[in-house]
């Protein structure tokens, strides 16, 4: 790339390209006196990146979450308004042209990966790399899961999120989870994106639209493309430093979580010995020998060995979303 | 005021002011150099100010539409989902500090009508000044309103708005409003406000957060403050010219609306001799001699007319909120 030139600007829509790659290029552009912007990068037509950027001036971020794939959203949202099966979703998606052919990236939680990894970044100042983040996608949702979730008082939606840790980490996460209807996430419907930003000044703060789509991401380049033509010189501020190792990302097994499981064979005794008081769930059809419950909050691998102790077959298991 | 130096800069969070006098100030600023931010002024923590110049740099803005005052929203959503009266709500709303002694300027949509003139005049280009803006308050929605909203499937919200009209004039409008489920605005809750901006490039985008509040607030200034701070020179581009005359407001007594009307003592024939087929409501509790429906979509000056001719005794009357 021909960056040798100060004052060169190098404006990009490519989430793969940043969240791989950001660092280096962000330091790469500071060294040749380059700007490098990429809000379309995430969110799409959603002003984020540099509002973000903006509350950042002000707060100490203590967490990002977001509906950050419109795709995945639309699959969700057609199975709990239409009771449409995953795969019929899926396959509706493809027919108009919101998935891929290959739905991989968005079903299983890589590019929602990529674009909190982004966000991480940018946030807490540290390249965060999608490899190190762990990656749930949908595919596993059962109409019974979202059924459940309604009955709860909720929605089940694909989550990418990152928050501070107590011990001075972070932890970066993509997961389906159990979303309470008092969050606006779970308000976010079909192929919109929500991304939620708590600080401590703010509070929290919402930023919702179009996440994808060539005229939107069209217009966010638009937008970028005017920012650095204004600029009469580099200025650099959406910047954060590569980072050699992992030792900043949190493990979630260490996080302390609610989940909702859907279990077939287990007697409600064993759930109390194992869960102590459980919150059951109901839903329309519910079999005699299926049981649905919210556990305690716990640390997820504490939970992992309460789940194995009650023995029977799993169903479903999807965590309950709690950031603040 | 000492503007006299170049390269000085002046930060607000007051409302009134920049919505009185905004293109005045604007245009001194201009003449003298100075850089003048006001994000504070609107929308309290939310970013909205900056953002929207950004949208506006990639799209034609269609329409805003905004839950602009968090005290009126906290009253409503104790209506909606305690069931309070308004009265009580109010009480709360004082006793929490959330609403002044004299509520007027909240409850009669003053503080709401600032705001959206400070929306307005950005995303249009010229000063709309907030007496030439049609404005109600929420004093006169009751819980039978709010029962039949929900009914509908929305809730009634107070909404500041302003969108584009065929005649290529501007149409800015506060009152209380229908707002569909679909609308993420209807999921808008407590003190929290929303901000919808309708653009042919982004379609829709929302921001949420915290309208008022000392921290959310000053959170909006020092965003603002590190602005300037880093502007080596001036550049102010959050800008509009001023307006002479109104002769650009469209009458809000000519937009197509629909209207949800709640009437005692007139029977549903006069009802379908007047509006033609309309969708009625029903409510817990919903005395014989009470009717409520949606009118079909009309002028509002004609809707004023039929509904003079079905007499009786109208008890509510609440405008859907349609912007798209």
């Amino acid at each position: 790339m021909a960056w040798r030139d100060k004052g060169k600007r190098v404006v990009t829509s490519n989430k793969e390209l940043v969240a791989e790659k950001g660092a280096e290029l962000l330091k790469i552009a500071a060294e040749h006196g380059c700007n490098f912007l990429f809000e379309a990068s995430t969110g799409g037509a959603i002003p984020i990146i540099r509002p973000l950027h903006q509350c950042l001036a002000a707060n100490d971020i203590t967490a990002i979450a977001g509906i950050l794939n419109g795709t995945t959203n639309f699959i969700i949202t057609k199975m709990i308004n239409e009771n449409m099966a995953f795969g019929d979703a899926l396959a509706l998606a493809q027919k108009l042209g919101y998935a891929e052919q290959d739905p991989t990236a968005d079903v299983e939680g890589h590019d929602a990966c990529r674009k909190i990894c982004i966000l991480a970044s940018l946030a807490f100042g540290k390249h965060v790399y999608p490899k190190w983040v762990h990656c749930e996608g949908i595919s596993a949702v059962t109409l019974e899961d979202v059924m459940y979730a309604e009955s709860w008082g909720g929605a089940v939606k694909l989550i990418g999120s990152v928050k501070r840790t107590d011990g001075g980490k972070i932890l970066p996460i993509v997961r389906p989870a159990f979303v309470c209807s008092n969050n606006q996430l779970s308000h976010v419907s079909d192929v919109f994106n929500g991304i939620m930003v708590y600080g401590d000044a703010v509070d929290e703060v919402m930023f919702y639209g179009r996440g994808a789509g060539k005229i939107p991401t069209a217009s966010a380049i638009v937008a970028d493309i005017v920012d650095v033509a204004k600029m009469t010189e580099t200025s650099i501020s959406q910047t954060w430093e590569d980072s050699s190792d992992d030792s900043f990302i949190a493990d979630y097994k260490d996080d302390i979580v609610s989940v909702y499981v859907r279990v077939k064979g287990v007697p409600a005794e064993k759930i109390s010995e194992a869960f102590g008081t459980v919150e059951y769930l109901s839903r329309d059809g519910q079999p005699a020998d299926e049981l649905a419950f919210i556990s305690p909050a716990m640390k997820e691998r504490d939970f992992d060995s309460k789940l194995e102790a009650i023995g029977g077959e799993v169903l479903g298991k999807i965590r309950v979303l709690e950031l603040e």
